[in-house]
């Protein structure tokens, strides 16, 4: 989920994605805890929920090793803060802003999704495609999420825009690529893109037909 | 999804080939709509239904690119539709004979089996798993479109033969090849035998215990 | 499923795998039957509770052939099984003591995970995904078969230890390969202790919070 951000941008960024990796574990854990799952079923569907997109995307581009299985630090930070988390439930769950996850959360989209359709572009992609594997690295860890707690998933339903805003987002990005803006430039507008309208679409309460 | 039924047979096939991923796509949208999903939730149950099973079947063969991947004009295909049926939907439903679609649906169901069977052949797969093959190419499909609308696959609950109907043909595929006919002999019986059990099945109300 | 076990081990272990598959084959064509699914979709559970966990396995490590493309014995197995019981359902639910289920379900867990384990172990995978691939081989057949049939996965929900038994198991024959026991103690460590403890945590009604 980060060779392209590693090498080509900074530090910060990558502080950036573990929080966009916890934002998306978090709504993992809240989700099963509502549905009453023990430990395993908490870890498992706040694991999917955070790397299901980034494994979608990789198994249908065939890229391998996966991103968490080189990188055993992902699943045990994860596997970590579920049983850190689970005692305090219900105080985490009121001291955590809705407004704070709502921002980060827009975060990690943006930045999943353009990571992903810059993975797409290395492998050589068609453009409709990169944009493609860039919504399916942002949304897919919540829509295996919602289908294993037996939910139509959520991004599906009517609701304030958010994959649009993911295929806003890669969308700018590919543009900035194919104008030969720098990649920094390219990666950091997709983000942007992405963040502000979500943040937008929530605040102004805005939906697709 | 295409690339035996390319190089062995003309290009009717192809144009047949269209009409089945369209079919597929609509039955993938008309059950989003009736979960009343939003554009990106159509989107993306049209998208999964029409190419879910041959992108399964990839990756359980291990062939890459996948269809999809290298010939975007399908995705934008199924975009363009889905964009362009949803203001319609309501007559776009009264429009369409109901008989059509299960012709249409049928004649997909062969070709997408048939094909799929052929795809394993070509990589030396036993025969029964070849069989299979075929069956996940062609159901596998409109599963993948029933587990995310949070329902029991139809396909798997008792109705009118549908699996059974591509296990046959495809068996019809496979014995033709084993007895050297034609590759187009062997494709054309084994989608026609796919075709007629499946029109004749829902004719007859004909179902499995 | 079954590589380093044929090679490091005795036939007696084959026999046993055997009786693993059949095991998870007949969870998932009991729970197929009570949704009343027909023949296709017994079949297709049955067959994805037995061959999903290692698949998805195969798939994450990019191990190929899948084992049960090349051996199609089992799936052929699974297919004579599922037509033979078919009429005998009532009576062999019947005749089948509740306790063997879950001892023969508990030997197949500890099979399966301990075989996932090891291979990722081969694969050159980090500890704590060797751990991971183990559990998944030995759960994931019943989470996909839950999925399918529409149910919130039975190892998420609280009920007594099930994917701990297999986290455990894997965690003991890791350590004995850390320790350089020989790959025959290690794998028979690891299945024994998967084994007993799913054992007792039904007969003490563990279960976590």
């Amino acid at each position: 989920m980060s060779t392209v951000l590693h090498s080509g941008m900074s530090n910060a960024l990558h502080a950036v994605e573990v929080i966009g990796v916890v934002v998306f574990a978090i709504s993992g854990f809240v989700e099963a805890r509502q549905k009453k799952m023990d430990l395993v079923g908490v870890f498992t569907v706040a694991f999917i929920t955070a790397f299901g997109g980034g494994t979608l995307r990789d198994i249908l581009l065939d890229r391998r090793p996966l991103f968490w299985v080189e990188h055993q630090e992902y699943p045990i930070l994860i596997f970590a803060l579920v049983i850190c988390a689970t005692p305090f439930f219900r105080h985490l769950r009121a001291a955590v802003a809705d407004k704070a996850i709502i921002y980060a959360d827009a975060l990690g989209l943006g930045l999943f999704s353009v990571n992903g359709a810059s993975l797409a572009v290395e492998a050589h992609m068609p453009a409709f495609v990169c944009i493609m594997m860039g919504v399916i690295t942002g949304i897919f860890g919540g829509v295996l999420r919602d289908m294993i707690c037996n939910e139509i998933p959520l991004v599906f339903r009517r609701g304030h825009l958010y994959a649009t805003c993911a295929f806003l987002g890669c969308s700018v990005f590919l543009i900035a690529n194919f104008l030969h803006a720098g990649q920094s430039v390219a990666i950091l507008s997709g983000i942007l893109t992405t963040l502000v309208l979500r943040v937008l679409a929530v605040r102004f309460n805005m939906s697709l037909p």
